[in-house]
């Protein structure tokens, strides 16, 4: 972010009880310029000397328009939430694993739920200095790049948070010139989230939650208002959607 | 479609009492290779010389995997289901209209309604020849050339369902290496789903639901295995997600 002579930056995490969630909260904690960091979670998060805990849930709406009235303008808010597997859905191998309920759920998790802080949060965003909003997508949620198909629900679900975060950027560039809307791909990053797949990945490109929070804030503080509205991997490169 | 000395392909419109695809239904009755049309929706079809009706529901997975083996396997298969609008739900103009609720409808009706058409008709098409799996999308759906924004719901679900395409195309591939899975923009036609939104359309660029549908079915008949997983225009166009 911005060096400024003291802290006077606020940051909020949704989803600060993930993998990365978590890892954007540690590594914010060590930004000299940031003052407060509200960390949300549906579960209950420890406070630090600036972390601020706050509960929220995706699927309630009600919960997410309390927590921007609550927190205030932030400079910079990261939706960390998502989901590719859980209990009862596993992602599809083959089209003929598709159901209804798989893409309810991917949708309302991985789409509807950052759809919705969206529309808190960003109405919230300083006018009059940069500022910061950016979710986590993913590079299967590229449909030009998808070469290797399966998972049909958690890609569409991210195309879909694509769309919408491109939508995002073209309505705040007519209010807050100054804002920057982007979606991130953090890489394979070792989480929960991405542990029954990691077999087929290189030592090398499987991340810690860490390094990936941290190449990522490093991209997010080199974007410009012009950057709006893209998809950006871990590593800067901009990814086609 | 190819040309035969004696009608021998058969077709199947998924949404045929819409305005688009009751013009597929027409024009396919008039094309001399075309033997039989599947003409499904929810409420009752007219018979014809060669229209058979079926009934299903995109909300009632039962109901296609029924007419998928009550059909057999079709040379041509469109899929014109879609909503933009509802007594309920009217596009948004502003992030600050979003709703989980018009979310959800609009990606059961345009993304996994058209899915589970795929995931039970996919498999019937025929593997020694040449075959076409079409659904309506819109260039609204695509992400990099969204520079309007709004619609957040329509726009996200059609940005899914080319998502979902381009999977099925990857897959059919493997299988049904002359099939063709491809998306199509019907340009701006004068059906209830555009009523609303035609002020703003020059009256040359409002297409009759004919002309539209005489169109697609140009395009398609031009479109090789090469340009499976694409979204084209009506005009032959490639549309870059």
């Amino acid at each position: 972010m911005q060096t400024n002579s003291s802290p006077s930056l606020n940051a909020c995490v949704f989803g600060a009880s993930g993998g990365i969630g978590a890892a954007f909260v540690r590594r914010l904690h060590a930004e000299p310029d940031i003052a407060r960091i509200y960390a949300g979670a549906r579960s209950t998060i420890e406070a630090g000397p600036k972390v601020r805990p706050f509960s929220f849930d995706l699927s309630d709406e009600v919960s997410i328009s309390e927590a921007a009235q609550k927190i205030g303008p932030p400079d910079l808010a990261i939706v960390t939430t998502g989901m590719l597997h859980s209990a009862d859905v596993q992602p599809e191998k083959s089209l003929k694993m598709q159901t209804p309920e798989a893409y309810a759920a991917a949708f309302a998790v991985n789409t509807i739920g950052p759809a919705l802080i969206g529309k808190h949060f960003l109405p919230q965003l300083p006018k009059d200095r940069r500022s910061i909003f950016a979710v986590l997508s993913a590079r299967v949620g590229s449909i030009s790049e998808n070469r290797l198909g399966g998972w049909h629900a958690y890609r569409a679900s991210k195309a879909a948070l694509n769309m919408i975060i491109r939508n995002f950027a073209v309505e705040m560039a007519r209010t807050h010139p100054q804002a920057i809307v982007v979606a991130l791909h953090p890489g394979t990053v070792d989480t929960e989230l991405s542990q029954p797949f990691q077999r087929g990945v290189a030592p090398e490109k499987l991340f810690t939650a860490d390094y990936a929070a941290e190449r990522m804030l490093q991209v997010l503080s080199e974007l410009t208002p012009e950057d709006s509205g893209q998809l950006f991997a871990w590593d800067g490169a901009r990814i086609p959607f």
